[in-house]
């Protein structure tokens, strides 16, 4: 057992810190929280080698960091704060000569890459289960967290002349910004504040396709004006090598985790007028109306096919 | 996207009931739970095809079933109630043509294989993230739940002196009955409630590598009776076919699921005496000493070895 799990079980209870959320960390058979007065928010999201990362290009630690950057990004999208995360690993088994360091090296990488963004967003890993096969590296980590402010920020509320809004810049994500987004926890928790969200969701399957979640959910529609989507220069780059238009990557790339939301115009007014959140500028994009889903461009008005990144069954 | 995740994820939709422990269920960036008085428990457990379960031989519906009773088995380890399960999925791609029928049959059946035992329990599952690659199929679950009477059973408490316990008859669980544990949930429970448990585990790894785990965690020992485990049919059944004893399969093979706890000799005694676990015979198989951990049979004492299977890294 010297250089098995538990010998690495033991190297991160070493790595963990006392937290005051955390009353049992690491090493039972459970991870014990203390209460907390608001209500729990829980989300999980699998990353597998070959599909939301390349590990022989880009390394155990970015898909570590990758891992915990897009679930937190669930939580933003809710307008929450994280408060615990767990995270299960199924490691690809390196040869047996080798596995001694190299095995280590890359779980070791993994939980670094991991604890790299949860410490920037003060969440603890309070557990997991660590495995290995000879598959690819499949990281799952689950998030919980609270509730902030007036309650959850759920996809379910747009309406019908309410503002749609985009958090940044969007498209081209895989030329390297997919491996480290910034989940908007702190930004998403401030709109929340400052105005009533009615619809909120993060970038994961493409602009477009993650609007339409909000629209399903809100049972309404809505019409993006071409010219308002903020398109990030990775998206002009990747055009330039694909040959489609900057704003087809914009509106279907996916992966910026961004967060999308709606608010009334009056909010809408007052978020233009104010930009209140630093370091970010909110843009319009569009607006909800009854049904369907609209790309204004030229003075007319064309349907937008909502297809995003869809994992076929 | 008609034969898509979305579909999944609204037919996983249609078939969750409500719940009042689950303010929002499935289809948004998070659910959202009632928040609850007690402090919360966390476990989360991932299992592979080719390792937890040959998928091709059991089927989908079968691993999903394993995949939920041993993480609510770690629940039943801390004396706890479950209250939600997330479950994040990795399915294999199975051919285009044939995607449509079999994708969703894999899907669907793992999903049934998981609510069975999730039923069973009274935990809802209140979301997930399923995905489709080439690898093999690989599910995480993670299971919340919540201490009840006087905390949570750790793996901490053991004192020399205190007796060891065992909820059932261990051995030769890979001839079938690791795909269909039963969790002692009600059982961790009613044992808390009863005496005061100084220590409990379930066993995954094996009854002497997670008596182990115990022993660790307790900086104690503990010496077995050989003649005192309670060695299930299979062990026997098994180690006619493997040629090694059938001591070795009850104290070695693992995944049994049965717990394993320290208690006082008073509350051991209480325990013995009146039995009080309904279609369970608690059996007592050691006692707590100050270090070492030992098999004592026909009189003499041997230091025993505590492998069981463990992940190399």
């Amino acid at each position: 057992m010297s250089a098995g799990e538990f010998d690495y079980i033991r190297w991160i209870r070493g790595r963990t810190p006392g937290d005051p959320r955390v009353l049992v960390g690491p090493g039972d058979d459970c991870a014990v929280l203390a209460p907390r007065a608001a209500a729990t928010l829980v989300t999980t999201d699998m990353l597998m080698d070959g599909v939301d990362f390349i590990l022989a290009d880009v390394g155990p630690r970015a898909a570590g960091r990758k891992a915990m950057a897009v679930n937190l990004s669930d939580i933003a999208a809710m307008a929450g704060a994280p408060t615990a995360v767990v995270v299960s690993a199924a490691l690809p088994q390196v040869s047996p000569a080798a596995r001694g360091e190299e095995g280590r090296t890359l779980a070791e990488e993994v939980f670094h890459g991991l604890r790299e963004i949860a410490d920037r967003f003060d969440v603890p890993i309070v557990g997991g289960d660590t495995n290995t096969w000879a598959g690819p590296l499949v990281l799952s980590v689950t998030v919980l967290g609270e509730v902030t402010g007036r309650g959850p920020a759920l996809r379910s509320g747009a309406r019908p002349g309410d503002w749609v809004f985009v958090t940044g810049p969007v498209g081209g994500s895989i030329l390297g910004r997919h491996l480290a987004p910034t989940p908007r926890i702190a930004e998403g928790q401030a709109l929340h504040r400052l105005v009533a969200l009615t619809a909120t969701i993060d970038i994961s399957d493409g602009l477009t396709a993650d609007l339409n979640h909000i629209l399903e959910e809100s049972r309404c529609g809505a019409v993006l004006s071409a010219d308002s989507i903020p398109i990030h220069p990775d998206a002009m780059e990747l055009a330039r090598r694909t040959g489609r238009p900057p704003l087809a990557h914009a509106l279907g790339d996916g992966e910026d985790f961004e967060l999308v939301f709606t608010v009334s115009p009056a909010d809408g007014a007052k978020l233009l007028r104010e930009q209140p959140i630093a370091g970010l500028r909110l843009v319009k994009i569009g607006e909800c109306v009854a049904s369907g889903l609209w790309l204004e461009e030229g003075g007319s008005r064309q349907p937008l096919d909502p297809a995003g990144w869809v994992h076929a069954l």
